[in-house]
């Protein structure tokens, strides 16, 4: 099977693997104050640094949680407390949902309209931002298209309008594929182990140390009290292995992964089919359309041949028809016909020529069926 | 090594690891609609039927969290809402930090008073229950001391006084090492994995399906929206086996670690020291006392002689005194020197009589340093 759903969930490393069944074996508490106990949590502490020096400037730390949906999550109900909070009509359900939570318990919430590839549209961000703005979140990649926005550019005007708004991003789809550091005007960002080869499980919110996290989690006071809870040792473990493999060759991986992209896109016949993702976009994630075909037909068809592909985000898997795609401004049948073709640094140029082809025999086979 | 902290955290089971680590290899998204994604899928409805099923009455259903600890946060902010919220004050942090919470933001919340075994005055409890509670929680096991609330009994009698009220235990202490089944009075109740041979980062809020939980992460809509973010499937993987195992032979088990625990107390030397634990309470936690001296002075020693034991719960470890046991009634110098052992069903009985040796050579030892 070639496995292109890599946006949905990764295939962990060997390595990253391997180092979670070690932290089986050492599987003391963190907070026991033997010596199997220090050892463990002094190995989180590195973990924590190595994972937020990988993106950030100095006087940033990180809190692990369970996943990038518990990190956005976090991020909103610390911060969207007062006035207004903005955020994009491209965010993933980690950000959207919870932003409808606040909605629902009063708070003013602003989405700013996207551009056709997914990119927010910056005027109307900024427009939407006032002084009444306690949060700003914007995704740094899009998850469904690709489309990425350059967030350090969009803070700092987003703190010229408003220094007091915390601005979040939800980096998922951009940590560990897309070299970047963030500017200090990002506050938070949040991560997830298992985009990047690591495990289910594992994530973490990314912060200045300035704020003070609201946490959703009270008990034993793990994670200086902002996350409690005993830490997920085997979790975090992988996550700090997939991120030294991945940081260690980000750019390498990136233009790789590049020429991948473009060979596909290269590939795919462009007879009916619209292609949604911007060149300038991640180069891990295509979102195409095959207006008037569905595309979970498509995606049967193509898992027969051997090629697993996604149908835009599987978090959202239960919805008939993308709420991102709607919001760049597809209609109809085109919403039916998403396929969304997502690589890894492992992802070969002959497997991407070997998907375009078979996409391009199943869509013409699904037209020849419904005529 | 001899472990003795399965309290804080359980070595996992080779059965247990193994499964999780297949799922390294079927590492597909639970929500993804081609053929892995869906055979991960109903894995995990298979997975939660087992968990429930271990435990409950028919009408019930769970929902995996990242742990104990958000398992009982999910409960207490879901159903705490109105009135007032009665607790007990020999609650683990996961339960007794919420409620904490519940008081600053204004909601009304009652303690009772323990027995000097860490037990529930029951009297107590029902005085504080009056028609304003919303939400009750009682532990089932003490995660200190090993006392046994019977909680089916006193979820019936709260119910009497008001049959609104929702009725939560933390059963961290119990799933799959007491022999129990739970009675339809007991609508929430939260389990851990690691604490029975699984993996830290997975638990899970067993619920009547009568009631529905308010989330406190939204995203993808996962768990039936009440628990958004991809599912931790090798946890969660490892977590069924494990139940599977401890399931099969709970009844046995508690005989044996009975024995080991007489074993334990009678090789213990009576000179000074004074146990907590009751008689009846469960078999696998044993708290003593030896008054005047430092347990993790004790612990340390212990460690050099290669036994790992506990200072009351790991998960308190940062604060001097125990809040449980000083709610027991346990005063100066006797907060100062609590050792808690805790065993698994592997501890045989000669561990149990080198632990107390050991144990009496360390307190021996360390009264003559301090004269």
């Amino acid at each position: 099977m070639l496995y292109l759903d890599n946006a949905a969930t990764s295939v962990p490393l060997k390595d990253a693997a391997d180092l979670a069944s070690v932290y089986f074996e050492k599987y003391f508490n963190p907070s026991a104050l033997y010596s199997g106990g220090i050892e463990v949590a002094s190995f989180i502490k590195e973990a924590k640094e190595f994972v937020t020096n990988s993106v950030c400037p100095s006087g940033y730390e990180c809190v692990f949680t369970s996943g990038g949906t518990e990190a956005d999550n976090t991020a909103v109900f610390s911060f969207a407390k007062r006035g207004n909070a903005v955020t994009t009509s491209g965010e993933h359900s980690a950000i959207y949902e919870p932003f409808r939570e606040l909605s629902a318990r009063g708070l003013e919430t602003r989405f700013a309209k996207l551009n056709a590839d997914g990119s927010v549209n910056v005027d109307d961000l900024l427009s939407k931002t006032d002084a009444g703005t306690s949060f700003v979140s914007v995704v740094h990649v899009n998850n469904e298209t690709g489309a990425v926005n350059d967030i350090n550019e969009i803070a700092a005007q987003i703190k010229k309008i408003n220094p007091k708004a915390v601005f979040h991003s939800d980096g998922v789809q951009a940590f560990g594929k897309i070299p970047f550091r963030l500017s200090s005007n990002v506050d938070t960002y949040s991560v997830s182990a298992h985009k990047i080869g690591a495990l289910k499980g594992t994530g973490a919110l990314i912060k200045t140390k300035r704020l003070k996290l609201y946490p959703l989690i009270f008990g034993g006071g793990q994670e200086n009290g902002m996350r409690s809870g005993t830490e997920n040792v085997p979790g975090i473990a992988a996550f700090y292995r997939a991120a030294q493999i991945r940081y260690s060759a980000v750019r390498e991986n990136y233009s790789h992964a590049l020429k991948v992209k473009k060979t596909f896109l290269s590939g795919i016949d462009g007879q009916g089919v619209k292609v949604v993702s911007p060149e300038n976009g991640s180069p891990y994630i295509v979102c195409i359309i095959a207006a008037g075909l569905r595309g979970e037909v498509l995606q049967h068809m193509l898992e027969k041949q051997g090629v697993i592909v996604g149908t835009g985000s599987a978090c959202a898997a239960r919805h008939r028809h993308s709420r991102i795609l709607t919001a760049c401004g597809y209609t109809g049948g085109e919403l039916e016909g998403v396929l969304r073709v997502s690589f890894s640094p492992e992802t070969e140029e002959a497997d991407a020529v070997f998907a375009a082809e078979k996409i391009n025999e199943a869509i013409n086979s699904l037209k020849k069926v419904i005529g």
